[in-house]
């Protein structure tokens, strides 16, 4: 099944104008023909296109045929890896697996001062498309990791930490639906004194088992575990 | 900690040459330094180098630090992804993860001819360097379906099913330590008689959770599960 999107289908029949490229050039779609639309929000769309002009396309009689529940709200807050293309396949996985909310934080060992939040976005979109999950998750821009910390609330918190107390795996945690937040530092880790500040906003430290994981694995390994905890 | 690879450092004291230019040129060692060292089965070394050369270091005074085990010896058998670059970041998630051998498998709709395992080694031990995890998986050369379907032993057999009679979840399996297979096959997924086969062979069909995942999404997501299940 081939899936298009459009965010506010329901109040703008106007394909945007990379869909409507695929539509009418890779796909060779011709006035009449049936598609399926996402808003990524969670539903899916039926409607009948009808082509206006060489990069214009509307979509008729929309219809909800879909609704997909996303029970677990999960969040990654992650100091982003210096490379484009591992924070790029990290967005397609993180997609795939559901993650409903992706934010960037500079902390201090971060080896970025910014990210491209619209690229990441297309590739968002590119892998719900593919991946037929209907969530496109909301990517917020970087932001230093104190406002991070204020702004974000959740009904579980954790941060992965790679020392500590021995801190518990996050396979073994219980959760509830509801969101969960998992809150991941750069190579090198958080500092110690941005560690305290964590916890005393109310971060569980957990541990993502075993082996040193590179930070985007970190972020896919926490969003496999959280979908599947009970 | 910078870690070095070799193979048989126990029974020939010479660094392979990459290492040795690592160990040179990169991280300017002399004579007398103390390294690190695994044999990517599971064993970390410590020992002193000698630089013999503008491309050769031996290493004296062998010492075992530490012993990994693995206590569960997780296979992925798949079917490659067409992508050079997608396999290859597979490759590097699953070492990490710390699975133990990867089989590539020739099946109806499949759409590589081979695979070069050779490169994906490099990466794989390059992924045990950075990791300190300290096992290099074994990565099988590509075989047809039906020869590594007699070829492959394990104490549990499972196959990713995308559909079915509803197939219960990965995530919900009991698992003893020892074997445990995960077979998971091409985007449009193994082809009905395949699938027979493959079940005739003993292999319990899974689901992977409610998203469709790439191929190298849904090897991670195995991986990830299979390491955490008790």
């Amino acid at each position: 099944m081939e899936l298009y999107y459009h965010q506010h289908i329901l109040t703008d029949p106007t394909l945007p104008e990379a869909e409507a490229h695929h539509c009418i050039n890779v796909m060779r779609h011709n006035t009449g023909d049936q598609v399926f639309i996402t808003d990524g929000k969670g539903t899916l769309y039926e409607g009948s296109i009808q082509i206006q002009g060489k990069k214009k396309v509307q979509v008729a009689d929309v219809q909800v045929l879909r609704k997909q529940e996303q029970k677990r709200k999960i969040h990654v807050g992650i100091v982003p890896v210096k490379s484009t293309e591992r924070l790029e396949f990290m967005i397609e996985k993180l997609t795939e697996l559901g993650v409903a909310e992706i934010s960037f934080i500079a902390s201090r060992r971060c080896e970025r001062d910014r990210v491209n939040t619209d690229k990441l976005e297309m590739r968002a979109i590119a892998a719900v498309k593919q991946s037929h999950n209907l969530y496109v998750p909301k990517i917020n821009p970087m932001i230093a990791l104190n406002h991070y910390l204020r702004a974000t609330t959740s009904d579980q918190l954790y941060v992965a930490a790679l020392t500590g107390d021995n801190p518990q795996a996050l396979s073994k945690q219980k959760l509830s639906d509801g969101s969960v937040t998992i809150l991941i530092g750069p190579e090198g880790d958080f500092t110690d004194t941005e560690m305290e500040d964590i916890i005393l906003s109310g971060y569980q430290p957990v541990s993502l088992g075993s082996h040193i994981l590179r930070t985007e694995t970190a972020a896919i390994y926490s969003a496999v575990v959280l979908g599947i905890i009970q």
